[in-house]
């Protein structure tokens, strides 16, 4: 049957539930009980790993019998899967709720499947509605579970030539402030921002999110990578943000120590050796290349060695934009997916 | 007084003519004499160092007195420096014209001023008829003019990351075919197409400019820079128009050579060590970077020392236009003018 109207104010009420949950190792999910007529009994959210999914914070609202007849609207298909909690999917049958409106599909192997199990339990289900605004709220968090890590961006700033700095290592404000403003906003929306020993010693970078001299109320985690150890004054430590060292060259290691934290999105800041390693190992899911209309020559590159020895094997990229930001140009671009690695 | 329509016509027909003559060491110019009444009772244009100026041909199929009172409608200011032939302005002045339309003004130092001659002696003078037009056909002879030099544009095509091949030399299709086709466009525009030996004997490129598999009609000529010698064998050796080779690494030089020649601008097209030298020695007036979405890493550079030791003197270029050429993008730049270079 088609959604109602009642249903989708119930949505639109649910996407603004899940908001409330924390960005983490599970989805935010949000969900609301209606009665047979439309009338809202019980609302919920998730409030993070190990504590009740949003359908079973609902219904744990209501008195036993409440939900009987009871249509459940939910931003995210009701798992199929016994982990922490037990199977919403059983949970919303056991209350004897007859109808389910959900608006994303849970891609999880293991927890997906909950729509098709509360269907042969003869619940009536509809899904898609409201797709794309909950795939805002969590499309990050969908992202890491298809990848199985966190989404990683690898940014650079570079002359036209691929130059990161002069001959000297000098390097200040190769950019102009519009590309510098939109790295800002960008860290803004990740997790994570990741750089290695090295820059933390030569730039000695706050890696703060900042609009001006002002934070963004959201600030990704500081993490460095590298045997090097940080200096007890450094910028880095000052940062809102507790920060994360991994004495390590094994970026999977890091990427997943990283997602079983909860961060689902990653901002690689360099240096060259770091951005080059990404790159090399293919873990790079976004490049972003801030291009300087300035020549440098020499030898400071803004990638170096990325495992590419003959044409064929070049890293193809498709680029999403060319978008010019003051006298720069910012090229948005993703590896080109082989066959292989599926047009996910 | 103001332009007449006849006299306008006139211009039209002068610049028509001016086409005729070869491009070259001196402008192409044309002119036509009218009567007082706007009749034309002469026309004629310049061929070519060491033959009669324009107006002077134009003359010469007068008989003497006819020009008496007459309009001399030109494409360019009279000289008013005598060569290898006389000054123009006297020229006019001696055969009684009493009126001179001319498009464009010369700047020349030695042949400037002609205007002012024929003034001075009673001509009423008009300039900047159809000056637009003029200078599509004269622009690049002006340039090479203020320059003392052919006009240099840098060509190159590089990964994003700024490389021109992979580790192992291989560079083939780094640019699609869009890139290659402007490119080719681009070269039929130069008089001169300027490489290294180096690119000769690891590429054996044609240096043609090919509309496909056709010949443009107009073909830049083919400048061999360095000592090494081409093979009998080289393709540069079939190009329609005979190679010119220098073996110097005095850049200026060579184009003092070329500008003697008749050469207004010339396409530098690598590889990477000639590129740079020019952009090293300040003669490029204009950089065309034909940016492929693909990243190589390693160290075959499109761009190797350019003098730039320390980022306050890297080369800051103004972009004229991001161009996309299909998956490719083209930056068309030319160097940022210091106040001492002047805004020319």
């Amino acid at each position: 049957m088609a959604v109602n109207e009642a249903e989708r104010r119930a949505m639109t009420r649910a996407l603004e539930l899940a908001t409330l949950g924390p960005r983490g190792v599970n989805p935010q999910v949000g969900a609301v009980i209606l009665t047979p007529e439309g009338e809202i009994i019980a609302e919920g959210w998730h409030h993070g790993a190990g504590t009740p999914h949003a359908e079973v914070d609902a219904l744990s609202k209501l008195a036993s019998g409440a939900a009987d007849g009871a249509t459940a609207v939910v931003t995210l298909e009701p798992c199929n899967h016994t982990g922490r909690t037990g199977p919403c999917a059983v949970a919303l049958i056991d209350a004897g709720v007859s109808r389910v409106v959900y608006a994303l599909d849970d891609p999880g192997e293991v927890s997906g499947g909950g729509g098709e199990r509360l269907r042969a339990a003869g619940v009536s289900v509809d899904s898609g509605e409201q797709a794309d605004a909950a795939h805002a709220i969590i499309g990050d968090w969908l992202t890491a579970q298809r990848l199985g890590r966190p989404h990683v961006t690898v940014k650079w700033a570079q002359s036209l030539d691929g130059r990161a700095a002069a001959s000297d290592g000098s390097s200040q404000w190769i950019t102009g402030p519009q590309a510098r403003a939109d790295v800002h906003r960008r860290r803004a929306a990740a997790d994570a921002i990741v750089v290695g020993t090295g820059t933390v010693l030569s730039d000695d970078p706050s890696l703060t999110a900042r609009d001006g001299d002002v934070l963004y109320d959201r600030q990704p985690i500081p993490v460095v990578i590298g045997s090097r150890s940080t200096p007890d004054d450094a910028a880095i430590r000052r940062h809102p943000k507790a920060p994360l060292f991994f004495d390590t060259h094994d970026l999977s290691a890091v990427l997943a120590d990283l997602h079983s934290r909860g961060v689902q999105s990653v901002f690689v800041e360099g240096g060259p050796t770091l951005a080059s390693a990404f790159i090399k190992a293919g873990l790079a899911d976004r490049v972003l290349a801030y291009v300087a209309p300035v020549l440098l020559g020499g030898g400071r590159l803004a990638l170096t060695d990325i495992g590419v020895d003959t044409i064929d094997a070049a890293r193809r990229l498709t680029i999403e934009e060319w978008l010019p930001l003051g006298a720069d140009l910012l090229a948005v671009a993703h590896p080109v997916l082989t066959t292989e690695e599926g047009a996910a």
